[in-house]
C-alpha cells in the first residue's frame, strides 16, 4: 500500500478489509428491531422479543490487519449499484419501513376524524420528514386540483377577491421554519393515563419550513378595513369546513398563506395546495385546504372554538381561543419504549419550542428533577420553531427518572405536572405543556411515569 | 349567516360558495403543464404544447354573492376524506408528479455512474426535500444493511477502532443545515453551451439538515497523532471504493460522520447508513457510504483527486485539490424553460450560498448588470448553508436579462463568467461560480444565455 502512495496515485483504493475482516462479527438480526436496538426501540417493536446484548462491546476493538480478501467483500462494494433517478423521487432504504406515522387505534370512532403520530423516538435535527409530519385530520384528506383550487378574501374589505394558485405564487413570498402543534398533543397526560412512547404522548408535534405570502399582503390587496377590523376567519375546504378566528394583529403580523413545505408543495395530507400557517399557534388554526378568509369585527365562535378546542378549567367554565402553544420540551431519546443496552455513555436528545418565541435554555435531569444540567442547543435557534438540544450522560446502571424543561426568551419556564394541574385541573384535553419523565429501569426499559 | 354568527356559535361553516360560484370559471388544463404554468413549466413539461392564456387576469375579480347550492361543492367539500396514516409514510400529491430529479441523458456512458438533478425551478425555501436530493454516483447505489455496516479509523492514530452504527449513534451528535454541491455544477458552462433549465444547469446542489456526530470526536477517541497528522482520507464502501484527502484542520473543524438527513436517516442514494459531511467542500468529498477514515502524514492523492476533480488552468497545468465551493447564486424563478404570462409583478427568487461563510448580499439585475437592486434575504443565514432569496419585479414586457451576484461574509463578490475565464480559461470543468443569466424574452419565455 505504501508503494502505491510513493507513487502519487492509488488508482484503487486499496483497503477493503473493514467489511471483509468483520464478515464474522456481523449480527443477523433484522435492522428495523436491531437498529437503535439500545435506544430506539418503538413501542410497537418493543412487543416483539428482543435478544439482548450489546454491539458496542463487541466491535469497539482494534481493527484486524491482514490481506482483504476480494471474495468477502459484501456485495455493495463488488457490484455495480442502481443507476441515477432509478427512484426519481426517493423514499427511505427498506431498512427504515418501521418508522412510519401511526394512527393511536381506539382513538376516535371513525380515522378519517382521527389523529397520525409522527414516530419522534426516530427522529433528528428539528426539520421533520413530511413523509412523517403528523396528521390530524376532521373528516380525512383530498388531494385537490390545485388548478381548481381558489382561496377568496372577503367581509370587511374594500375588494372582495378571489384569488388561483398562480396568482399567490406569484406574489412576494417568503420562507419561514416553524413547529406546528395540534392544542391536544399531551392531552391523555392530564389524567394519569402515560400512554407508553414518545409518538403517542407528543406526536402532535412537526417542524417545517413553510413559504408562502404574508396574509397581510392579501389583506392590503383587498383593502381591509383598518378601523372596523379585528378577526379574520379562516376557513377550509375539506368536508368539516373547518373555521377558526384569529386576531387581526396575528394576521398582520407573522400568518403565512403557505403553499411550500420543505422545499416543495404541501403535501396533500398537510393541506396541499393551501394552508395558513399560524406561527406559535395551535395547529388547529393553521387551517388546511385553505379557501376563504373573512374579515370581521368580532369572534366568530364557530364548533371548532366553542365546542372543541376549549379548556375545561377547575371551576366548571370554559376557556376559549387559548391558541397560544406555551413553552414545552421533550426528552425524544432515550424515551418510552426504548432500552438501554447496559451502563455506559448515553447522549440523551430532544426537542423544545415555545409558541411565544425563541427557546432560551433547556435544562435536564437524570434524578426526577433534584439537580438539573443545561443542555446544549443546537443552531439554528428560531422563533416559534423546534429547537434540539443535546447533553451527555453516564448511566451508572442503576434507576433514573430522565426529565427536561424549556425555558424560552420571556422567561416563562415550562411547568410540572402537579404546577398546571394546580392551575388548570384535572379535565382538560388541550394545552399541556408539562415536563414530561421517562423513568429508566435497572433492566435498562424506559417508560413513561408522572412525576409531581 | 349573521342570525347564525349571533347566535354566538357556527355548527357548520355557511359560506361554501367559493368553489360552486367559480366552477364555470375553473380550468380543464391539468396542473402538471399549468401550475407554475406562467413560470415553473419545466423544460420537459416546455416540449409539449402548451394553450396560453392568464388565469390571474379571469380570477382577480370581486366574488360573486348568492345561495351556495351545495350539490355544486366541489367532491372534496362534500364528502368524508381518506383516513390518517393511510400513508404511513406520506408522499406528494399527485399533481406534483412531474416534479422529479432528472438524469441528463447521455452525460455519461453508464447511468450508475451520473447525475440525477435537483429541480430547482420548482422547490421553495433552503431545505431540499429528500426525495428530490440530487445524485452522483461513481457506481452506483445500494440500500445497505445498516446492521452489517462498520467503519474503521486507522493510520496514525494509537488505537484504530471499527464502529457500528449503534456505537456511533450514542455519542454526542450535533445537527446543522448545510448545502451540498458537486464540483461539476454548472460544468457546461464553462463553454459556451447553455444548457435551458435550472435543473441542468444547477442542480447539483442540494441543502439538508445533517445529524451525525463530529469527526473530531471519533479522532479523539482514537488517540490520533497530533504531531504526524496533517490529512484524513475518507473512503466508502461503494464498489468505487470513492477516496477523498481532507486536511486535518478541515477535519477537526466542523466534518461530521452523519447518519441523520432532513430529520431522518440518510437515504440509500445519498450514502445510507454513513456519509461524511465537509460543510462549504465539493460533494465529492462529501464521501457516502463511508466505510474507513486514515488517518495521514500527506495527501493521499487518489484516483478522484488526482485525475477528476483537477481544474485545467489556461496555462495547461492542473490544479489540485480545489475543494472550497467558492460564493455563488443563481435565479430559480423566473429561469430556462418557464415563461411569464404577461405584463405586471413578478417575485424574482432564487438562492445563494458560499463555502465561506454566511452570505452577506445577493444583488438582482434585471438589465444585464448595467443596475442592481438587493435582494431580501429569507432567514434563516447560515454558514454554509443555501440562503433563499426573494426581490420584487414589475415586468414592462419588453425583453430582460435576469442576473443575481451574491457577496458572502468574506466580501467576495460572485464573478462574471467572463472574469472566471480570465483566470481560470475554458479549459475547466469543475468549480464553475459564475453569475447566471437567464433572457427573457417579448414572448415571456426565459432561456439561458451568457453575457459578458
Amino acid at each position: 500500500m505504501s508503494e502505491i502512495k510513493k507513487a502519487g496515485r492509488i488508482l484503487r483504493a486499496p483497503e477493503n478489509f473493514v467489511d471483509s475482516a468483520l464478515a464474522h462479527e456481523i449480527t443477523t438480526k433484522g435492522w428495523n428491531e436491531e437498529r437503535r436496538g439500545f435506544l430506539r426501540k418503538s413501542f410497537l417493536a418493543a412487543s416483539a422479543a428482543l435478544a439482548g446484548g450489546s454491539a458496542l462491546a463487541q466491535s469497539a476493538a482494534a481493527a484486524p490487519d491482514g490481506d482483504p480478501n476480494i471474495l468477502n467483500l459484501p456485495e455493495h462494494s463488488r457490484t455495480l449499484g442502481k443507476p441515477v433517478a432509478s427512484n426519481p423521487y426517493g423514499m427511505p432504504s427498506k431498512y427504515e419501513s418501521n418508522l412510519l406515522r401511526r394512527e393511536s387505534p381506539g382513538l376516535t370512532r371513525v380515522s378519517a376524524a382521527s389523529v397520525a403520530f409522527t414516530p419522534l423516538q426516530g427522529l433528528f435535527g428539528i426539520i421533520t420528514p413530511s413523509g412523517l409530519h403528523f396528521e390530524r385530520h376532521h373528516q380525512g384528506w383530498h388531494d385537490i386540483d390545485p388548478a381548481k383550487h381558489r382561496l377568496m378574501i372577503n367581509g370587511l374589505v374594500k375588494n372582495p377577491k378571489v384569488y388561483t394558485m398562480d396568482d399567490l405564487m406569484r406574489l412576494p413570498s417568503v420562507s419561514r421554519m416553524h413547529f406546528i402543534e395540534c392544542g391536544a398533543n399531551t392531552a391523555m397526560e392530564w389524567g394519569n393515563v402515560a400512554v407508553p412512547t414518545v409518538q403517542y404522548s407528543h406526536g402532535m408535534l412537526s417542524c417545517s419550513e413553510f413559504t408562502g405570502v404574508p396574509l397581510s399582503v392579501l389583506l392590503d390587496d383587498c383593502g381591509f378595513d383598518r378601523k372596523q377590523a379585528r378577526v379574520v376567519l379562516a376557513e377550509g375546504s375539506d368536508g368539516s369546513a373547518m373555521t377558526r378566528t384569529i386576531s387581526i394583529e396575528r394576521a398582520l403580523d407573522d400568518v403565512l398563506v403557505a403553499w411550500g413545505m420543505n422545499g416543495e408543495m404541501l403535501r396533500p395530507e398537510n393541506g396541499y395546495p393551501l394552508r395558513l400557517v399560524v406561527p406559535g399557534v395551535q395547529g388547529v388554526s393553521w387551517v388546511k385546504w385553505l379557501r376563504r378568509i373573512e374579515v370581521g369585527d368580532q369572534p366568530y365562535a364557530t364548533k371548532d372554538e366553542a365546542i372543541h378546542y376549549i379548556d375545561a378549567m377547575p371551576d366548571g367554565s370554559y376557556r376559549q381561543y387559548t391558541s397560544i402553544q406555551e413553552c414545552k420540551s421533550v426528552i425524544t431519546t432515550p424515551s418510552g419504549g426504548q432500552t438501554l443496552v447496559g451502563k455506559g455513555f448515553y447522549n440523551i436528545t430532544g426537542l423544545a419550542w415555545s409558541g411565544r418565541g425563541k427557546i432560551k435554555r433547556v435544562d435536564v435531569s437524570v434524578d426526577g428533577g433534584r439537580s438539573w444540567r443545561t443542555a446544549r442547543l443546537e443552531t439554528p435557534v428560531l422563533s416559534k420553531c423546534l429547537t434540539r438540544f443535546n447533553i451527555d450522560w453516564v448511566w451508572d446502571g442503576s434507576p433514573a427518572i430522565l426529565q427536561s424543561r424549556a425555558i424560552d426568551e420571556t422567561g416563562y419556564v415550562q411547568p410540572k405536572i402537579n404546577e398546571l394541574r394546580a392551575v388548570r385541573g384535572t379535565k382538560s384535553i388541550y394545552h399541556n405543556n408539562a415536563i414530561q419523565s421517562w423513568k429508566v429501569a435497572e433492566s435498562g426499559e424506559v417508560s413513561n411515569v408522572q412525576v409531581y
